[in-house]
């Protein structure tokens, strides 16, 4: 199996990507192909003590930039590292694409490259953000803002896929994020997608509320990538003060280094999303793995092990008979969806 | 001052009702007028040492219980107590109205009874929900789903008066809850608030995003009620999760009662909106509490002492005020709002 790894996209581009991504292929048993700027990429690689004659490189001078205009900047830079990454998976000399480079960016050119499952028009990102609900994923966390109702049925065929293949959750529960636990409470949304629901096929235990997620309530949490997004910074930000609080309140109590765990602890636990350090563009036609901007090579190193396991679960081929069965059970054609 | 109280509305009432409004009247320095069950009533008020003869009381044997239609069961039932005590201020024998009854029926009546404020069409409600951020309030937090942008910008002169004549905030600064600091992040109804909050002469600072509520980054955080009110169940829960947690790894490490009162500590402040045990429904044409239904007697207590503070401020005085300027500043007249 072979990853093309955007060399150039992220805070710490190259260094950290080339780092990570040596370390972490490795680990997993797959082989890298670094795109980039060549005379920046090989100084990395003899770092960790590879020569660049024995390791797949693309050499592209152009790779896009936090800030600019996705569409327009892959327009004037069509040999941008990002979009060569997308090429090799569709031309089949690559298995993945990994790239932490600006979202925008990554997004348009999965989708002018790659396109996504049929039926589904946008790439969905979700995953777990809370380490106290590890069995719970939140569909979507910021990739569709304004979703539909018919969407939001789109997030939960997903996350179904997302927790069955990658949680190992045999039966997923999925639930309607709302503000009570009834058929007919929600916006206007919530209320025309909780017919949809119930005659997926999906597990679909009803509608959960905010505390809900908290406690684990359902594997599945569907949601407008716009709440999901101002939840998951809420949990973030959250996680982070209480921690502060509570190293504050320990202050002289307890020995500094159980201080230290136990903030660390807390940190992760709230900062799941960031802990995991990307994840895959779901509904891609392709796996493409997104990374937070200023991942480090361990986060680097981590999401090469994981990318591995998306293939190993062929993610993409789950997500389209998931979403055959549901097109049945609602009896309606790809082409109607 | 007098306040009507609805002796009948609550998980513990009248017991919990009775014995909280003695205390808090007292220590507020106001008067309370019972309104419910004669038979109910005077058992309780004797309890603490007080004769019915002393005491106000408005008898009806009607009173709304959970999970009832609310325009039904009011229409149904003309003498409930809560229509009864919203009648008291439409007559001007009472200055207030507190309710710790069914949501729905309190909002009804109040609508029913008092009406709005000119331009304002249905109550807000919003408060502090995290103890972390004492001086930034979140509007709305349920009261109203499915917001257009202009109730949006009703909720920031809501949020304003509130910031200002309650949190003593001279100079409130106001920002949309949003997935990103730049105008024209967000979604269709956060974009087309953007404008009118320009123009509105509020301090608007911009778009916040889900962490920035945690840090107090704004005083009045503007939302749609659907998503404050997962956010404030999801603070809820988190908070009393993270406290659990905290809990268990402190065993052993600390003296009991002091790891008690941490759990204590951050389960009040993250719960600010069960601490304070309710608050007004804004944009009311009069003062009207709405309580938890589980409210205690020591949160009831706390409400007189708030609702007198509420009175003093004049604080549908100063949010219709409020109101008159941002109109003003937008050149619309009260027939356009």
């Amino acid at each position: 199996m072979k990853i093309a790894i955007d060399a150039m996209g992220g805070d710490n581009a190259p260094r950290d990507i080339v780092r990570g991504a040596l370390a972490g292929c490795r680990k997993a048993g797959i082989e890298p192909i670094f795109v980039g700027k060549k005379e920046c990429i090989e100084p990395e690689l003899e770092k960790w003590g590879h020569s660049a004659a024995d390791t797949l490189i693309v050499h592209t001078d152009e790779y896009l930039v936090e800030g600019e205009a996705p569409a327009y900047a892959l327009r004037a830079k069509r040999s941008a590292s990002i979009a060569l990454c997308m090429k090799l998976v569709r031309e089949g000399k690559a298995d993945a694409v990994f790239s932490a480079g600006p979202t925008g960016g990554v997004v348009a050119s999965a989708l002018g490259y790659l396109g996504t499952v049929e039926g589904i028009s946008r790439p969905v990102i979700g995953g777990s953000f809370l380490g106290f609900a590890p069995k719970t994923v939140i569909m979507d966390l910021g990739g569709n803002i304004d979703s539909r109702p018919d969407q939001l049925l789109d997030f939960g065929i997903v996350g179904t896929v997302f927790a069955r293949t990658l949680l190992d959750v045999p039966n997923p529960t999925v639930a309607l994020l709302s503000v009570g636990a009834e058929e007919g409470k929600g916006n206007e949304t919530v209320k025309a997608a909780y017919p949809l629901f119930k005659k997926s096929g999906l597990n679909f235990i009803g509608n959960v509320e905010g505390h809900d997620i908290v406690l684990g309530k359902a594997n599945v949490v569907i949601c407008d990538g716009f709440m999901g997004n101002v939840l998951m910074k809420f949990c973030e930000g959250f996680g982070k003060l209480t921690a502060r609080w509570m190293e504050k309140q320990l202050l002289g109590k307890l020995p500094e280094a159980e201080i230290a765990a136990l903030v660390k602890t807390l940190v992760s636990k709230t900062n799941a999303a960031e802990e995991v350090g990307g994840g895959p563009l779901w509904a891609v036609n392709g796996i493409v793995i997104k990374a937070h901007g200023r991942c480090t090579w361990e986060d680097v190193a981590r999401s090469m092990v994981e990318t591995k396991r998306y293939a190993d679960k062929d993610i993409v081929g789950a997500l389209k008979k998931e979403l055959a069965a549901v097109r049945n059970n609602l009896k309606i054609t790809p082409e109607q969806a």
